[in-house]
């Protein structure tokens, strides 16, 4: 019955503290308060880790979000901290409707499960083809797949804290600072070009493995390069 | 049988490409060629996202690593792509012990699960208290655990992931990059002391969500202050 009426009705319910205070529980049924936000010019769909932070920030700047998530546990932790929610399946056309697809600009996707991100990246490109979605991306493979469906503007969602963790360990191992972050900064570029090479072979296994290997190799000679211009620089 | 003799050998093999052209299967006995390896030093417990980039920098470093996972799957994954990896659960005495932690610097704790990362982490600081430890950290609670336990240097393993998505957000909302990069760059610092400030609190779960809100406020008015000042700069 539960899932039958969520099937028909757009659950877009606000979380917010009044409901809270008033002990409001998941199974309840729930105001419906789309409309207010209909005029934002920011989606974000998942609101976990990287949601969250996105949201923060977005609301330093007085830009207005709506933001959709699907994990009814996952927003009952969000409220307790104060911040404003809806809840629904971000993949689901009623709902994409019902929270301003129309009218929004951005579409900030940031579901972390594959699957769903991939279900609702589709359903935005096929039916609100003028919002410009940011992904947020599990792992290389991933990122191809959103790629493939026109996502342009994507991020590996460990990728930038590996790299800083892996800066902090040369810094541990008696680089300086600056040569940590250059070659942070390298690696970057190089990974990020690297991805754009394994996408076009990445359905030849076999090639793909070969272009890892050659990548490997050839980022070892393009930091050795570096090494040697770094000492010839101290010498001067 | 087989959990027995794990429990009493270190199973610490190399998976590499000679073993995987001759076709070894994980169930298989394995080579223990830990020796070679005894003088890295830096340990990687966890090659998954984020233990892989670690060790793909410093190999173009030419600095050794000796990496540990415990999921085979994943090592059978990564051995394709030519990396060097070893196989064992970091958590174990013998393993840490035959992995060389008593000579090596650094342990890169780079274990997604959290519970296991935590059991490692306690593991490293209570026998091997010399080495300094760079973690990834899932969400802000695991690195509480983690900074109870000593761990100093901690990375969340999505967050600056998130600032960067936010900061295109921004950008793609007209924002210049510069403008963008400054309340990354601002709340991030804001971010991390507000993350310390938690971590006093934490037990407390409604100190917690009033220092949550607090903060949500006083960043707001952080940012404002920050326009104003770039409005003045503006008009001078």
């Amino acid at each position: 019955m539960v899932s039958a009426s969520l099937a028909v009705t757009p659950l877009l319910v606000t979380l917010n503290d009044k409901i809270l205070k008033i002990g409001c529980r998941p199974d309840k049924p729930r105001e419906f308060d789309a409309i207010e936000s209909r005029d934002n010019p920011v989606i974000i769909a998942g609101f976990g880790r990287v949601g969250q932070v996105v949201a923060r920030i977005l609301r330093t700047q007085k830009i207005p979000f709506t933001a959709l998530e699907a994990n009814f546990e996952q927003v009952d932790f969000v409220r307790k901290y104060g911040n404003q929610i809806y809840f629904g399946d971000a993949s689901r056309l009623d709902l994409l409707h019902a929270a301003g697809a129309d009218r929004a600009k951005i579409f900030v996707l940031a579901i972390d499960d594959v699957e769903a991100s991939l279900k609702t990246a589709q359903m935005v490109k096929t039916h609100y083809p003028h919002l410009k979605i940011y992904a947020r991306s599990r792992n290389r493979m991933h990122s191809y797949q959103l790629l493939d469906l026109g996502v342009t503007v994507l991020m590996r969602e460990t990728f930038l804290s590996s790299l800083e963790l892996a800066r902090d360990v040369l810094v541990g191992l008696g680089q300086t600072t600056a040569e940590a972050d250059e070659i942070a900064r390298r690696f970057r570029i190089h990974d990020e070009q690297l991805l754009d090479r394994q996408r076009a072979v990445r359905h030849d296994e076999e090639q793909l493995i070969a272009t890892a290997r050659q990548a490997r190799d050839e980022l070892e000679r393009l930091f050795e390069q570096d090494r040697t211009a770094v000492k010839q620089e101290d010498k001067a």
